[in-house]
């Protein structure tokens, strides 16, 4: 099969390798139906150290399951299905507390042993936990923008759910959310869909943040930094947001966060942090007791009601995708994504 | 009157001073009953750089109303009191979400404008919402223990029980407390009342471990670093504790709070942050979904309720004091909590 690698920063390649096989008999094998390019993927994209062997890439698909190990009841050759970016047995005493991410049996994509997802076939343990059916819809047939809704529940729109589910949203309140990527206008829609009444989308590419209006954003703040964090301030009667939503990762974005969190408010992060220590003494966080929360998504716990809220059209955060290639154009997709000519790239496979 | 100033590390002295006066329509004047040193006053004991002009000292105190400004209605002359360790409206737009200590008229104590509490007087601003009748108890005749307990509502008692609440405890769940101080043995008692079925004390001094145990510590672990998580990991099938209460403030049980905390649990710091800088990234608080929360307590929130569990012997929080001095010997105070030869100090005024 083809399945695409990564040799070092900017270097990413298409190559033929063996198909997958059932090494556990909790494996299920899925053919690709689409894949997708996520924004995390241009973090190593920008600084892998070049190096002889690919690193496999990719941890998001729809597909139809191929072949099952003997253990796998959940799901069976022929079904339609979505793989969550983790793989979780959904059983553990963390997977039982909505906690996938911390599966005491699970673990992610991208490994040598596991393999990437922007591959025509991809090999995912833990079947009866890590794939969830979708009943009623062929992926042959069915709309294109259906599909595209479906595959943003993988990872990218569950992962800005997550984000405002960790913020403990309550109807009424007021949030912030920083970044108009696809994960941040994933949080704008999840916001909304909570019964946040203002939601303050911080972010300067035009044709993004109008998606964001369209998801949900009454505000948008085009500033950064003390400009942007003043501009934020003035918007709340000097007081901040109650949930600042960080869905970039990067650390003046975290500092943007604790500046215009309101007392007593949470900062939910959803942008894997490309830093490892910030600020949180007296006069970041603790001062005025904001709090800290978020992680990986564990998409797994949120999977089945949004399928439902996507079959039956309450949301449409498959409109994040704005270009589609095929497995042989992936290098040019994270290009396309690098240079922020796309917002997120869908992979179509044959 | 007399009152407690520092000169820089190591140097209280008790100075008199002119009494302090109305200067606000809603300031009190309160005679201290009973005032103490607060583990948070060692701070400034080990680091403030040596002056010609002294701070004023002591936020916590318990004591009768002696004049109230024409705006006060809540208090009168004569009333017994308990003002909590920051003063503040109580009707603010974060008072009223129980955040007192980011009321937008409030403040803190041990400032040229406000002065400490480790005085034989103290001008209380914001007096409507910064003292609490205590109806019913007569200070010259209640017993010693009863007024140690009121005391600690002031500030360490609610400050672990802050740490307690902003933890979102549910009953059954394990808790580990970070500190044997007088603010650790606190959280422990708060963690017990609200319904941690396992507490965990992390602590090395025996004789106050032993309190932690009448509070309510199921375990005591000594370890510090690597020994002491490993020892707490051990001690939850591997897991780790639900919710870790912070009682230090120093970077090192900062870390030992995100190697003991339980994926997706919560660390909440009530140890005032002796650094600003500590790690938050994927290994130490995103990768598990781990949640970080705390500050200064807003006593002034729990202070009614609180009161009703000391009159009704619900709890006995004063048994954290285990030495009284008077007023000039409060130099001496600062000392024996310094040297750990005290636990806490109350101050006995004339």
């Amino acid at each position: 099969m083809k399945a695409t690698f990564m040799y070092g920063a900017g270097d990413v390649r298409i190559e033929t390798v063996p198909d997958p096989i059932i090494q556990e008999p909790t494996d299920a094998i899925v053919r690709t139906v689409r894949a997708c390019i996520c924004g995390s993927d241009l973090h190593p994209y920008h600084s892998l150290p070049a190096s002889g062997i690919g690193t496999p890439m990719g941890h998001e698909l729809i597909g139809v399951v191929e072949e099952v190990g003997s253990q796998v009841t959940a799901v069976a050759k022929g079904d339609f299905v979505i793989a969550p970016f983790a793989f979780s047995d959904n059983t553990c005493v963390f997977c039982r507390e909505g906690l996938n991410t911390a599966c005491i049996h699970g673990g992610w994509y991208g490994t040598p042993e596991t393999g990437g997802l922007q591959a025509e076939l991809a090999r995912i343990p833990q079947a009866n936990g890590s794939l969830v059916r979708v009943a009623g819809v062929d992926p042959d047939t069915a709309d294109e923008s259906l599909l595209a809704s479906l595959l943003t529940l993988s990872d990218v729109y569950l992962t800005g759910y997550h984000a405002a589910h960790m913020a403990q949203l309550k109807p009424g309140q007021t949030v912030a959310v920083i970044g108009d990527g696809a994960v941040g206008l994933s949080a704008v829609l999840a916001a909304k869909q909570l019964g946040a009444e203002r939601i303050i989308l911080m972010g300067r590419h035009q044709d993004r943040t109008s998606l964001g209006v369209q998801f949900g954003a009454t505000d948008v703040v085009a500033e950064r930094g003390a400009e942007g964090i003043q501009r934020v301030l003035d918007l709340t009667n000097g007081e901040g947001a109650h949930a600042v939503l960080e869905a970039v990762g990067h650390l003046p974005a975290y500092e943007q966060a604790y500046g215009i969190v309101r007392p007593g408010g949470i900062i939910s992060r959803v942008g894997v942090p490309q830093y490892e220590e910030a600020p949180i003494g007296f006069g970041s966080l603790f001062g005025k007791n904001a709090r800290l929360a978020g992680g990986p998504a564990p998409v797994r716990a949120y999977l089945e009601p949004a399928i439902e809220q996507v079959l039956d059209g309450t949301i449409n955060p498959g409109k994040v995708f704005d270009r589609t290639v095929t497995l042989d154009e992936v290098p040019a997709g994270y290009a396309a994504m690098n240079t922020r000519e796309a917002l997120k790239v869908m992979v179509k496979l044959a």
